[in-house]
């Protein structure tokens, strides 16, 4: 941030009075332009089959990480909820539309400045294809998923905690439960 | 926002190509200007006396809602985790330093563009006290809160839902749980 959106004019970096942070302040008008954490909201597109539980991923068309795998996610926008982020993201990236479930992760990555949230979610159809932010979409089970080409490690973690889940459930053993976790290398 | 933070020229309202909204975007550098939501983090900070659950409440010294009760929150700052936050603000708004436990509430209030998050959490001791945005700082068991007082249906939400739980925990018909609500009215 080099200018005021508010006047158009220089801003510089200071602590304001009853702050502790350096802030964006314009010298001219005194606006305080403060910048905070964005959310990335996605899911978790479940589909069962045959006895196979198979989640569609998504191979990105665009950077960063072009070319990876990726749950559908992306930016949440103003006037809308997590939830309707999360159908809208599926819609948009995959073609695919959803039934939502609970919110089943929660990632900070600190160091880019995001949130990632995921919902576990039912795909109510086959009827899915690749939005223009995706090169392909398909289904796969754990086995089959490219686990060496996902693209961001907050969707590894969703996924590896998902069916690590999956299989507490079949055993009896648990369910499925919000996972939260802190990532702080480096994202692409 | 009316000037490019990045130039300093004017800005207008349009809808980029590949993209379905309208965005500030600068006639002369090009750059579009997105606009998000943003986090409120906050705790219920929770002291167990004589058998009673007591929970702390912040007086708040500054507008919206001068002179009405909230939980210790704010907004989430760039470098930090959700978790992060909420201690911050606990410590800044209470002065009090709390253990964190799990995500309690998650609250979309998208005519305002933010998400609040509530984390359930302990009182360390008892040496608490009004940060520059409150004028009192008090615990309150459930019969004592300031229903009619309370500065945002979000933390009213948070507080209800809290002490229902209690009561099933107590009852050993069930315990915390994370609890979603989408509030469509006015906030203040």
């Amino acid at each position: 941030m080099k200018f005021c959106s508010e006047c158009g004019q220089t801003v510089s970096q200071l602590i304001p009075p009853d702050d502790t942070r350096l802030r964006y302040v314009c010298g001219s008008c005194g606006a305080i332009h403060y910048q905070n954490p964005k959310m990335v909201v996605g899911s978790i597109p479940v589909w069962e089959e045959n006895g196979q539980t198979k989640v569609l991923l998504c191979k990105r068309a665009i950077e960063p990480r072009l070319g990876y795998w990726t749950l559908p996610a992306g930016f949440m926008e103003n006037d809308e909820t997590t939830e309707d982020a999360a159908r809208r993201e599926t819609e948009e990236e995959a073609g695919a539309r959803v039934q939502l479930h609970e919110l089943f992760s929660l990632v900070n990555v600190p160091h880019v400045h995001q949130v990632h949230l995921f919902y576990r979610a039912t795909l109510l159809d086959l009827d899915y294809h690749a939005g223009i932010e995706s090169l392909e979409v398909d289904l796969y089970t754990e086995d089959q998923i490219p686990w060496q080409d996902i693209a961001f490690p907050t969707v590894e973690f969703t996924l590896r905690a998902f069916f690590a889940d999956l299989k507490k459930l079949r055993s009896g053993e648990g369910s499925f439960t919000l996972h939260t976790e802190d990532i702080r290398r480096r994202m692409i």
